[in-house]
C-alpha cells in the first residue's frame, strides 16, 4: 500500500534532513553552538556577522564561520580580514546552502577549536527555509530597508526561526522605518519569538546579541525547535 | 544514441521554455510590451512599478501588472491603489514565477486593453533567472542598500537581464553608497547593458526609465536579448 506521494523533491529533502542530523549530533558531541543565518542579499549579515565574532571573542568564545554564495569568495575574505576564522561555500548558482556542503567543509576542521559556528547562508528568502543543515538555531535577519511586510511575506522562514534579527537600525530615521508594524508582523507569523535590533555601523545591539548566543549555549540550546522538521 | 544528460530540472525547465515561447508569440500578436522585472525581497520594485505605470499613462500608455509573492495581496493592492490594472499570483511558497502561472493569469485579460505588461517577480536574485515568462525584456533591480557587490555575487541574473534599475538613490547618502564601484560591477558582469538611476520617493529618473520602455516598444524590442536561451 503506498498512502503517500513520493516526489524527487521530497527524496532530495529528506536526504538532506539525514545528513543535517548526523551534522547536529556531530556538533553536538563536540560542544558547538550552530547557527544559520538566513536573509534577502544585501540586508547587511557579513558585516553582523563579522562583529558579532568580535563581540564574542571579547567574552572568550571562538567561532568559525561558513559562508554560502553563488559566487566570489568576497565574504569569506571579508570576515577573515577581521581575524575570523571564515571558510567560503561557493554553490555555483544553487540557491541555498545544503547539508552535504556544510560537511565538505567541516570535514579536516578542528571542531574543538571553536565554541560557535555561525553559517551565513545564500541570500534568499524562501529556498534556504527547507534545507537543515545541523543547526541548533535559525535566525533570520530583515533590515529596516526591507519593508516591514516582508514576514507576511516570506512566513515559512519567519515562523521557522528561532530569532529574528532586524539590521541596519542606523537607516531607520532616512526610510520611514515603523518598528512597531514590523514587530506586529513578526508576532503574526513569529509567536514569541526573540528579535534583537542592531546596526554594524553604530554597533547597537551587538553585544545584546553575543548574550542571547552566549545564554543559549549555556542552556545547551534546549528551548530551540528542532531542525529539521 | 544519447548524448545529453537528461534530470527532471532540464524537463521542467523545458516544459516552462516551450510555454514561454507561446506566451512570447501571443504578447507579439498583441503589441503587448511584456518586462519581467527580478530583485531581492525589499528592493522597492512594487513603489517604483506604481510610480511608472502613472508616468507611462501620462504618456498615454496603458500598463497590466501581475505581482508573484510567496504569500499575500499586498502587492497587487498597493498598485491597484493608484488605478492601475494588478492581479497578484501567489505561489504558495515557491521561490519564483513560472509561466504556467501567467498564462492561469492572462487567460481572461483584454490583452488588447494594454501597451505594456510589467511581471514583478518574487523577490529573489536567483531561482527566478532560470524561468523565462515570454518577456522582451528582462529587468535587474538592486537597491543602494544592498552592497556594491551584488552583481559579482549573482551573475546569473545580471549578465542575462536586458536593463538594471538602481533604486532607492535617495538612501545613497546615508549608505556609504559607492556608485562607480556598483557600476564597474554591473559592466563586469553585464557588459553594455543599460543602467537608470532610481528613487520612488524623490521621482529621480522615473521619466527616463518610462522613456527607455517606450523607446524599446517602438523599436519592436529588436535589440533585446532574447528569452529563454
Amino acid at each position: 500500500m503506498v498512502n503517500e506521494l513520493i516526489t524527487v523533491e521530497s527524496l532530495a529533502l529528506r536526504a538532506n534532513d539525514d545528513l543535517a542530523e548526523m551534522l547536529r549530533l556531530l556538533f553536538e558531541s563536540n560542544s558547538l553552538a550552530v547557527s544559520n543565518w538566513i536573509s534577502s542579499p544585501g540586508s547587511g549579515k557579513t558585516a553582523l556577522i563579522s562583529k558579532l565574532c568580535q563581540s564574542l571573542a571579547v567574552a572568550s568564545f571562538n567561532t568559525g564561520v561558513l559562508v554560502g554564495d553563488c559566487a566570489t569568495e568576497n565574504d569569506a575574505n571579508r570576515i577573515s580580514s577581521f581575524g575570523i576564522d571564515a571558510r567560503q561555500i561557493i554553490t555555483e548558482g544553487m540557491c541555498h546552502l545544503e547539508a552535504s556542503m556544510i560537511y565538505e567543509k567541516i570535514i579536516d576542521w578542528n571542531l574543538s577549536d571553536f565554541q560557535f559556528l555561525i553559517i551565513e547562508n545564500v541570500g534568499n528568502l524562501v529556498c534556504p527555509s527547507a534545507f537543515g543543515l545541523g543547526e541548533s538555531m535559525r535566525v533570520a535577519l530583515i533590515s529596516t530597508t526591507e519593508g516591514e511586510d516582508k514576514p507576511l511575506k516570506y512566513p515559512a522562514l519567519f515562523s521557522g526561526c528561532d530569532l529574528v534579527v532586524v539590521t541596519k537600525m542606523d537607516l531607520a530615521p532616512y526610510c520611514d522605518f515603523d518598528q512597531d508594524a514590523l514587530l506586529r508582523n513578526i508576532s503574526a507569523v513569529a509567536g514569541r519569538t526573540p528579535v534583537v535590533m542592531c546596526s554594524s555601523k553604530t554597533g547597537e545591539g551587538i553585544d545584546a546579541l553575543a548574550d542571547h548566543l552566549i545564554a543559549a549555549r549555556n542552556s545547551g540550546f534546549r528551548n530551540v525547535t528542532l531542525r529539521p522538521n
